[in-house]
């Protein structure tokens, strides 16, 4: 698709802009004239907000979270139960942790998830960082918070594995069915595990 | 919704994001962690895009264009007719033109519509712009490519009224069937359109 109407400058920012999660080449192009329209009230303060991120913002050496500090902020947060460590896949699954405002341990983050398909492997975790924690004497539960997927189930059942020698309790979270959730609405494996767990 | 987890940086940074077209809180959250999980490859290249825009892109003060320069490249290219003014809402709309490559004359960018709704009175629009122009000895006809809404047809009427006493001639684009649109998808004033105008 060709702009010729619109300069380099116009056409780099539509194409950067198309590569965000949710934005392809033609909401790219409305979210670039709407920056473009809007040069005191939003272009320019996204310009900073990003370089301001770019430059502050780093991965914490500990868990992996985003923070301007390293380790950040919920790993030196006093009040925090350090006997329990919560590993997810990924940073915004610590974030969704942290909206449910249900856990008060420590967090690890993963990184992603064991794929054949996409070449994702143990190495490619951050896994020795995870049993490296769990091997200290303070910590007596891990909870393999990862996603419901298969790659999810797969990566917790590799993990429990791996930390089978270790002096710590490994749980993962409940199947079930979602709050408001109805049943017309769930799948078999869902109802199948729900019914298994039931109370 | 809070977010205790994450700095302020990228709060801010979220918040930015979420007024884009097409992103909403969620989508921002998801943005903001596919940035700064890519640093070097998408966050900062986006801040300097952004930056460069902010610093160069200005509004073209003959037709509203944006460009680097103004009057903008479409305003002074060589070879375009002069003759020829295309009037449409917004600067996406003459991209829209252009990349259907049929127009080779000069645009005017209104900057909206006409709409009681929203408060956007005459006032509000680029017309004198176009009125002046539309003035000048060279132009002959100037065609008012507006959106096929009920504002954008009102302001259609508006303007064609406002130039009644210019000597130019007015024309719109047609209504009819989309190239490879089904008659069944269509709305019946679109197809009563198509048959008004038939060939």
């Amino acid at each position: 698709m060709t702009h010729r109407s619109a300069g380099p400058e116009i056409l780099r920012l539509i194409d950067l802009l198309a590569k965000l999660p949710g934005l392809g080449p033609r909401s790219a192009r409305r979210a670039a004239l709407h920056l473009l329209k809007r040069p005191d009230q939003l272009l320019t303060p996204l310009a900073a907000a990003l370089a301001d991120a770019a430059e502050k913002v780093v991965a914490c050496r500990e868990c992996g979270n985003f923070d301007t500090v390293d380790p950040c902020s919920i790993c030196t947060a006093a009040g925090r139960d350090d006997a329990v460590i919560c590993a997810v896949e990924q940073v915004g699954d610590l974030w969704a942790m942290e909206r449910s405002g249900v856990f008060r341990g420590r967090y690890h983050v993963l990184g992603g998830v064991l794929s054949a398909l996409d070449g994702v492997g143990p190495d490619d975790l951050n896994l020795s960082g995870l049993i490296a924690r769990a091997l200290r004497p303070e910590v007596r539960e891990v909870i393999l918070a990862l996603n419901a997927t298969v790659e999810g189930q797969t990566t917790v059942h590799y993990i429990a594995d791996r930390l089978a020698g270790v002096d710590v309790v490994v749980t993962r979270l409940a199947h079930g069915v979602p709050v408001g959730g109805e049943l017309d609405h769930l799948d078999d494996g869902t109802i199948a595990a729900a019914m298994a767990s039931r109370r």
